[in-house]
């Protein structure tokens, strides 16, 4: 592992990182804040996936979570949204919503991108066992939070690893991938045309077919130019209704979705997550 | 006045605005953020004048100062840093230290310069008229702080208009730029060889000269590389002292020069304005 960038930030250490990645076979680029911490302290861990078209750095820019983090004594670590280089296959037409930035935290099972896009290898194992051993984390006290296809990454990784995960919350989160215009892009394109692959990459479906956890949080903005097509957050809410999941869902009047939206509700976010966290 | 963006933030509306400047004979680009007010009410305006290289953008997604701006009511205008467009005169060797983004807050004398960069104009007589007739703005209660060259330029107008602002604050501001390379390049620049027109655009110059405030805070990072050769901040300390100016110099150990350092300290700057703004 290198050390990209260091910078003092609200008492703790806003770090940027590299190393060469067993899954994706590339470098790969992720942040991580320390908040201040005495030493030999053990600290829990909160992982926040991001959006179509984001690198770690949108959130650890415009994501305004140190200083909650430094209060609370939490880690926060944002990894990339694909493998990247001169070799990593992209969407023929290099759309913004499949191929490079569009990872969608799938292990792909289709040429040409079954060889690098193994995100979700990538921040479920690979990435946590070097965090464990690089930073003061508790790896016992995990948490997941994202936005948009982040979110759907959280979801999903939350529900199927509901003891691993003590909080699990979403920003705009696409909650239901087979259901929409973007996940019918990506999911034939990432696993084939197996329905049955696309629903353990489906929160929704993951519930339908029995997935839990005891609470999730999502935060949704009612001006989001997504909402009504690719997001559809009621699909969410009748599942978890349903399964008896205590889901809750917040309609943000006003706020769309950017980083203007995430960086308001991200403070409430992180004090659900440390609640649960302990 | 034409709006670029809108985007809700923090319960208030982050905005980003261009206009034709009578000033600068150019387009120009600002951001303002309205925070969550009563319908007819006017709210005190905090300035905030940018770094070297930067536009009205850095602050606005890394400055992290919606939070607090709507919980203290709180106006928040970020000008660009320089003209810009295709026929405005850049540094001969398009340095970052001169010219284009770069203007120092300075109306300047020498050509090329002359005819676009107006800054202090810009910044103290223009912009001020579009806030308060666009915007909830009680041009009464203005408070202004800013960010290395930025910090120079409100250091400087808040010492030429003492009446006007009623906090005065900076982030590792240019405290002395007739004693600094960076100084040295661009006050003979604007303003050319005479050198009692570059001491009413020099903190210590004209704290030297007369000029009062009754306080300043400024904030410094000790692990800044401008720190010695640039900054020098003990000039500022030593020019207060001896005029009874009640300087609040913060020696921050392990922050740097980045928008890192000042998301960190932005609260504790919007509050000490905050007081002062009544």
């Amino acid at each position: 592992m290198e050390t990209v960038s260091t910078n003092t930030a609200h008492g703790g250490t806003q770090g940027v990182y590299k190393h060469a990645s067993r899954e994706t076979g590339t470098d790969m680029t992720f942040s991580v804040f320390v908040p201040p911490h005495a030493d030999g302290a053990k600290l829990p861990v909160v992982w926040y996936l991001s959006g179509l078209t984001c690198t770690h750095a949108n959130v650890t820019e415009k994501g305004e979570y140190r200083r909650l983090c430094a209060e609370l004594g939490l880690i926060f670590v944002a990894p990339d949204t694909s493998p990247r280089g001169e070799d990593v296959a992209d969407d023929a037409d290099k759309a913004y919503d499949f191929g490079l930035g569009a990872g969608f935290y799938v292990d792909a099972t289709q040429e040409p991108f079954a060889k690098h896009y193994r995100m979700w290898s990538y921040v479920t194992d690979e990435l946590p066992g070097l965090i464990a051993e690089n930073f003061p984390a508790d790896m016992d006290r995990q948490s997941i939070m994202g936005h948009s296809m982040g979110g759907h990454g959280a979801l999903t990784i939350g529900l199927t690893f509901p003891d691993r995960y003590k909080a699990v919350s979403a920003f705009a989160p696409i909650v239901a991938p087979s259901q929409v215009p973007w996940g019918h892009k990506a999911l034939p394109g990432y696993l084939g045309d197996d329905k049955a692959a696309w629903r353990k990459h489906d929160a929704v479906a993951l519930i339908e077919d029995g997935a839990r956890v005891d609470a999730l949080l999502v935060d949704q903005g009612e001006a989001d130019n997504f909402l009504a097509e690719q997001l559809k957050p009621q699909l969410l809410d009748a599942a978890c209704a349903k399964a008896g999941i205590d889901l809750t869902l917040r309609m943000q009047p006003g706020y769309d979705h950017s980083y203007y939206f995430i960086s308001t509700f991200m403070e409430d976010h992180l004090s659900w997550h440390a609640k649960r966290l302990g």
